[in-house]
Parts: structure tokens; C-alpha cells; sequence
């Protein structure tokens, strides 16, 4: 008998979050690999918002997951089987290897990166991963600090934003605030990590809270949510701020529902830049970036929290945890 | 008897459009000049958007009009009586000399500047004068045009977006297209001004006209009315798109209940960044500006217009004009 794979597609798009009925498991026969092919057996799969974005048939900027088409998905996984030198059996592979237990890569470039022996796989996915370059380019490229800067970042306790807050302080931040949800994650993000204060959104408005503890105005807004968020922190700018639009996770399950921004205005008094970027464009940086965090991971300056489900059946649920606030840091599904 | 002096005074802020019980007209001596000031007979106001944020009492880059003042507004006039060597009699001053037949200019620098002999007034306080400025830092710095770009201009009949639009035919756009009300302004726009295209906002929404008539997306969109259009324009952003925010005139009015911004997203999926500037930051840079603007116009290729509305006592409702779009050009008042 073949020995079978299960592989999640698309059965029709979201209008809000992700259930049964917007995902369909299939069992398929485990794939042979073509000329220059190679087949994975996937181990991790990294759960990031963007994935909720790809559901929607929307402009964006990769093309919408095809309806009947695997749910588009990075991922760590082992070479199987393989007819290609550069993906040897044996070698742990990331790319983007789609919500299943076995996938292809093929041989066009960066289909797939092979993983140095002796990584944690889920720092691979989360501080060294996409998640980190994000952080480190966003922060550092888009929002350019300076010494004794306020910064804020919101979605604090998430996978980003945790290393956001961590970036600036590194690089002299004199006070940095982290927006999260529940007493918990805040309590972590100024006792483990190291921000100065933390605001618990749902515990009342965020408006008071920033003047409070932002009485110069906010220099940099690293925005992971979009929203009524990001209008309280428009009202409340320093002259000459930067807002790195990193993300709308308010927004992505209800785009047409959302509150509107009203303040924008303040981007002209505050003579203020807004600014969004896709990590994608710093593809070929990496590994500037991938040295700079390996030497904070090591020297303790930068630590990175992973939340794993088990199971591929339960990657619904667990794309769904970043938008209800149930995880901290990153979220990674373990097959 | 002594000389009498008309001033217009802020009577309460307003919530909407300016009217008689907003201004209230007061009539007092004409002032003598102390030390180091000089008294001017104001001959025309400059009459901008920015005059009606500054009656709110909510921040802002100046503070607001006290309630009882004179109402703030840039102006030119001729010094009748003097005791500051730079501005002797006879002189004619651009300054702050706000709404009133008589200003006293102190010694501060920058109180005001002398204007040379033999210019048109009307082009002093346009296309020479903080419109001019503006149109140019903010197009040429914020928006950084490229050879080829489509940019797009909203009140683009307006004093600022007139010359905004002709200056990016000079530096190579390939497509400028211009918002306005109404179709003589459109025409006007195309047919003298040189634009590529107009859209009459009042015909019909902009974004599927915003789509035909920009097919490869906006490259840079200065924005000087904020509200749908600027949503309509975030929809049909090009990669790595500026967006210059200089204006918000939708909402001036009526802050709380404008329509929020929907569409700021696609700052992210199209890498594009949105920023605002107040022509006071370039004030050290005037000249070239001046410089640049005098050659275009000598040489034709910049057009301007002026709106002239005749009698201080009409001052607000020339500042009506601005928000009911009944003006082409810069909107002065003669006195």
C-alpha cells in the first residue's frame, strides 16, 4: 500500500475567521519527485497573518490561494526523496511548503533553503526566520531609530512585535511601550523582555494610556494591527514621527467593517511618515540581519517565545489564535 | 478725529462654515508704532485652507486663534508709519498682518519680509508666495518625482494643486491628472494648464475613473483633501508610491464625522509611504524655490490664477470658497 499524505486545501473563502468549512482535508498518495524535484515530509509549519490575507481574493502581494489549492504556507520540513543536488535526502529544507505532510520543491531559486544541522527549528521559524527579518528591516530600515527614542509597537506580545521592542532597546531607545492584550503578556513584555511599560488594550482605551506614557509623543509606531490602535497612536505624535505599517491583523478578517482612520491629519502637523514594507524586498539582506539577531539571541539581549500546536489538522485554529490574541510569540504547528 | 481701523475678531470657534457669528467686526483707532514696529496698511489677504484648523481649539503647528483676536492670515500691505528701519514707509510688506485694515509688525524676525518693486501682488501671495512654495517642497521633497510617473493632484483648480500639477509636467511625468469639481475646471486643467486628464469629483466616484485613467496605478498622489479621495487613490496605488499629504480640506469642517480611511493597507501590500510637511520647515529654502518658480512662469510654463474677492467684510465667505469649491486659483481679498 502507498503510504498516503493529508494535505489541507481551500474550499471556499473566509468572510471572518477560519473553520471547516473554509478548509478541506484530502489524502493523497505521498508524491514521487520529477527531474529536479524534491519531496519534503513537512515538520513545522510558521503561522503568520499574512496567510489569512492570501484566503481573500483580493490584490495583494502574492496572488490569492486558488480555491481546491493547498493553503499556502512556510514551513521547516526533511528531504524524503529527491532528485536534485541542492535538497539532498536528509537535509532539513525551509520554504514554502503548504499546510501538508509532504510537499514539493522544485528547482527554481528559493523554492527552498537547506537548514544548517543544529538550529532549533522553531528559532529557524521565529527570531531567524521571517518573523525576526520583518522586525529587524521594519524597525531598522523603515522606522530608523534614533537615540532616546519613544517607540511603540503594537500586537508587543506576537512573534514581531516581541523582537521589535527588543531591537529598539538595542539600539537606545529610551523608552519603548508595548501594546498587547491581558495582563499576562504585558506583565512578560516588561519583566522578561524589557519594555518600559506596557499598555493592556483590552483593559480600557489606549488614547489615555499613550499620553500617559508617551508625554513627548511617540517617534516610531511599529503598527502590527491597524485600526482604532493606530488611530490613537496618529493622535499622538511626535514632530518628524514614523509609522512602519507592518500589519492590519483589526482589519483582515473584517476589511469592510473596520473603523475608518480619522487622524490622519496629524501626519501633516506632526510633518509625520507612514510608511508599509513587505520583507519580501529584503530578500537579498538576510543575512545581515540573520548575523545582528544571532549575536543578540546569543549575548541574551534578544529572547524569542514560540507557541506550538500539535497536529496539521489543527493549523486552522491555530492561524486563527493571532487574531483572537490567544497566543505569545510565535505561533509554529508541529505535524 | 482720528483714523478708524476695521479688524475681523473671532467671535466663537465654529463648527462648520464660517459665518456672522463666528467673525465679528470691530472698529478701534489706527495704531501708533512703538520702538522697533512699523504700522501697515494691509491691501490683500492670502486666504488658505489653514486659516479655518487654526479657529479650532485643537492642536496644531501654530496655536489656535484665541477667541477675541484678530483672525490669523497671511497678507501684503504698505507701510504708513514706522519706527524699524527694515520696513520704512512707503514699503510694501508680505507678512501675518490677519484680517484688519491696519497690522502692527514687530521687530521678531520673520515678522515680515519687504516685497521688491514692480510685482504683481496677486503673484506674491500665489504662485511666489506660500502656495508656490508649497506646491514645489512638497511635490519636488515629499513626493520626489521620476521621469514617467503618473501623479495625480486633487483640488487641483485649487491655488496649490494648480501649480502642483504643472510642475510635474515639468520634471517628466508621463500622466498628471487632476481632481476638481465641476467641468469648466476640468477643462481649464487639461486644456490651459496642460494636465494629461481631469476628473470631475462631482459627476460620479472617482475610483473606477482613477482606474481607466491610470491603468499602471499612482505613483505619487498629492493630496490636499483628504476623505474619500484619498481612500479612492490608497485603492489605486502603484509599488513604492508616494502619497503627499498637504491638505485636508474634506475634513476641516467637519473633523468628527468625515468618513475614515478605509483603503491603508495597500500602503503595505504596495510598499508605499504617505507623509506629511508644513511649508515652515522650508522657509531656508524659499529662494530656490522663487528662483525656480520665476523662470517656469517667465517662460510660460506655469500658469496661475487668482480669485479676487473684493472688501475685508467678505473675507470669511472668500474662506468659504475653499471648502465649497467655488473658486479657480488662489483665493485673495482686496481691500
Amino acid at each position: 500500500m502507498t503510504e498516503q499524505s493529508r494535505r489541507l486545501v481551500l474550499a471556499q473563502r473566509p468572510s471572518g475567521m477560519v473553520d471547516d468549512t473554509i478548509v478541506r482535508v484530502e489524502t493523497v498518495d505521498v508524491p514521487e519527485p520529477g527531474p529536479g524535484e524534491a519531496v519534503v515530509r513537512v515538520s513545522h509549519l510558521s503561522i503568520d497573518p499574512t496567510i489569512r490575507t492570501w484566503m481573500d481574493d483580493a490584490p495583494g502581494y502574492l496572488p490569492p490561494i486558488e480555491i481546491d489549492a493547498v493553503i499556502r504556507s512556510g514551513g521547516l520540513g526533511t528531504v524524503v526523496a529527491s532528485q536534485n543536488d541542492h535538497f539532498p535526502v536528509g537535509a532539513t529544507i525551509f520554504g514554502m511548503v503548504g499546510w501538508q505532510d509532504h510537499a514539493v520543491l522544485d528547482d527554481t531559486p528559493g523554492a527552498g533553503q537547506v537548514v544548517p544541522d543544529g538550529m532549533d527549528p522553531t528559532a529557524v521559524l521565529s527570531v531567524f526566520g521571517v518573523t525576526g527579518m520583518t522586525a529587524y528591516f521594519g524597525l531598522l530600515d523603515i522606522g530608523q531609530p534614533k537615540e532616546g527614542d519613544t517607540v511603540v509597537v503594537s500586537g508587543a506580545a506576537g512573534a514581531t512585535g516581541s523582537v521589535v521592542g527588543q531591537i529598539a532597546k538595542i539600539k537606545g531607545a529610551a523608552n519603548v511601550v508595548g501594546i498587547a492584550g491581558g495582563p499576562e503578556k504585558c506583565a512578560w513584555l516588561v519583566d522578561e523582555l524589557g519594555f518600559d511599560a506596557a499598555i493592556d488594550y483590552k483593559a480600557g482605551p489606549v488614547g489615555p494610556q499613550l499620553r500617559k506614557l508617551c508625554p513627548d509623543g511617540i517617534d516610531i509606531y511599529f503598527d502590527n494591527v491597524g485600526g482604532e490602535i493606530l488611530d490613537a497612536c496618529l493622535a499622538n505624535l511626535a514632530l518628524n514621527a514614523r509609522i512602519v505599517c507592518c500589519g492590519a491583523i483589526s482589519a483582515y478578517n473584517d476589511r469592510g467593517d473596520a473603523p475608518g482612520l480619522k487622524n490622519y491629519f496629524s501626519l501633516i502637523t506632526r510633518r509625520a511618515r507612514m510608511e508599509g514594507f513587505l520583507i519580501l524586498d529584503f530578500q537579498d539582506r538576510f543575512a545581515e540581519a540573520q548575523g545582528d539577531l544571532f549575536g543578540w539571541v546569543l549575548d541574551g539581549k534578544i529572547k524569542h517565545a514560540v507557541h506550538v500546536v500539535d497536529g496539521l489538522e489543527h493549523a486552522p485554529d491555530a492561524l486563527n489564535l493571532l487574531f483572537t490574541g490567544g497566543n505569545t510569540g510565535k505561533v509554529i504547528v508541529a505535524l
